[in-house]
């Protein structure tokens, strides 16, 4: 069986990170999401909410599975057993940051491949971090993230 | 009549800016300097400051206005009315970046403009960021902004 | 009156294009298209198939004219009175060209501005040359290029 | 079963190529090397040769077909029954170009997915164009190609 | 005598610097590897450990000296008469960075130029932030930098 | 002695070259300006004319020698006991392609250094091509080369 990893903090789940995760699922018998526990970023939800968000939006494909990790992301591949890391790139900067970390894994650990999958065009230009900066200035945010999404983050930048 | 916004933290106003700002003031028929009034950075010069700066550098182009703001960009540009918003481009990060953010920022509002100009070959090197790293560390930042915000900007360094 | 010019190949006109062109029009009272006449490439369809299929795509627009032009960019330019020539933005590939391009020019005449524009992020990807190599091997072109520019496209590969 | 197809020019097979080829391998059931037979840059090897060479390079790989195809890729993938499209990432023009083409392809087949997998460091610089280059001028090829592809391409250049 | 500055802030030395250092050294008579005292980043390493690592990593080559500093880079360099500013090059972020740097010293003193060296693609990917990221979470370094490195972070880490 | 190569086609030599010789003079005792002879550009200039105006351009430089090469250029480094190859960066395109023909020239001779220098902001956008193509066009070409130069290309191009 082949399993995969997308890693990621997910904070919160957008348009752009199911896209790819309905394009990652075609790749493998399972696929791991893995949540960042801590990140230096200082998430603006809770790890029990970014996973729960995350199990709402692919409750309708069959085989994923979503785990909080706080490892290192080789150790917690090797852990669960993944053969693949999938990440998004979206742009020329993700592009280069994802090289230095792939070099830098497969040092770690040569079994384990990282393949880069890129989301449709429209969905590419979405981060988290300008979503939050939206909702937090009463942006609409409807066009990047799902609807259960925009009702958390926006109790979330109210509160 | 067109109006065009020209937003940024101008923390403080450099000769890179200035050289942008006289060239978008030629494809409006009123250029709106919109400065950008809490950021992430901390900026090192008041909002006034900020302001009173950006008044002195372009007190000799006619059809130009200088106004704080503090909602979201694209807000910003349908309360004043501007058609277009103008981006200074200065290197592929920087292209990056933009792209991102228009094209987040066509999703909110479809019918207003992004338009990006390129400074000067001599000016694009410049950034706010590191003009103050050099002031603060004893260097002439003659080079790089006017002399009256040279004068400032020593003035709050030495503070 | 605010002339702009948008210069290109248009070997055929794509979504690409006309996703440009919809945009710049509102940036100026005149938007001159500009069609090179010879280029390196070698083009597919002649001149004035060029400039029909382009006048066909922009009919329902009331200020714009398609001219023909064999001179250097920035003397057509000034021919024409145009104070704007308009760019479309894709990629790093492209920007760094047209920085280059746009620098030089700046050199030869520093009244005319140019800016850029980028396409909405589903036409973005959209090349010319791809579409004339994916209507030679047989594939569909309907999602890039007007049904009747797929047409003349179709009827040229045949020949 | 998952069916890969890894296309390309192959003009000749490099060590870059063969790195590719051994991670690619493990992420299908089966992969498909999918050899262009024309392209507009004017192979120095005949499809055949490039075809032996690949068949030489990968013969202790279990699960690969050597295929040549002069169709438009998505087509071919389709002809395959292959799901997934590989390809190799060295550089951001790499990046770049294989974007759009990605871009362009899924708007032909939303059903076959693409992803690009990195090198090792030390085969991403190895670009054919340049081996062949190095052979001309008389270099050792040594580090880049294989031996029996060394021997074919010096036997080339001489002649 | 022509004298080479290489500044950095070593936080810690890794193998990239190391093998910069080793190409560095033959282009000049004398190289002064510049520590910077103070960074924003706020170090792992005192400045004192910083310079200690470095002095044992270069103990091997001859005209090498290690000097802190906490001035603006190119009075550093001035004051120890160096006429060229040495830099790694790992990728086009790098680049781009290292481009507006250059730009503007090079309005700080004409007479002192600044060269690029790129490392061998194995230590490309090395980045000290990633190396004690790694070490944090618990993972190998080995592969990164040198063993009694390596044994100062792990202390450094587990305090 | 520290001998220098900074090789190119120079076709012809412009302001963003007599900058490179002029920084990369005072980084070797001797700087040998390598001219390659046949390019697949197809050169506008003969090897004899373009070898004629680097002299012209560089007589007021003391260690300067110009030489026409058809070898390999590491080959040609080695022959005239180069330690350092000089190259100039101008854009992220031209960094990638410098990137991997330094990456296999490093498999060629590991003792030849390669340095990369950054012209002035004024020179970095001057391609010898768009040079040409500004000339042919009847476009004013005195802001990117020497005067002489310039009365030579415009001879060229009416002939």
């Amino acid at each position: 069986m082949r399993i995969g990893l997308y890693p990621g903090t997910f904070d919160p789940i957008t348009n752009g990170h199911t896209d790819i995760i309905g394009r990652a699922v075609k790749l493998v018998d399972k696929l791991v999401i893995g949540v960042a526990r801590n990140t230096g970023k200082g998430p603006t939800f809770t790890l029990e909410e970014r996973v729960e968000m995350i199990v709402e939006q692919t409750a309708h494909l069959g085989n994923i599975e979503v785990r909080p990790f706080s490892s290192l992301l080789m150790h917690f591949a090797e852990e669960i057993g993944a053969s693949v890391i999938i990440r998004g790139l979206r742009a020329v900067a993700d592009f280069e940051y994802e090289f230095q970390m792939t070099a830098m894994n497969q040092q770690l650990n040569r079994e384990i491949e990282t393949v880069f999958l890129m989301a449709d065009p429209r969905h590419q230009a979405i981060a988290s971090r300008l979503v939050k900066e939206i909702a937090q200035l009463g942006g609409s945010i409807r066009p990047f993230v799902a609807e259960s999404v925009e009702k958390r983050l926006l109790a979330k930048v109210r509160s």
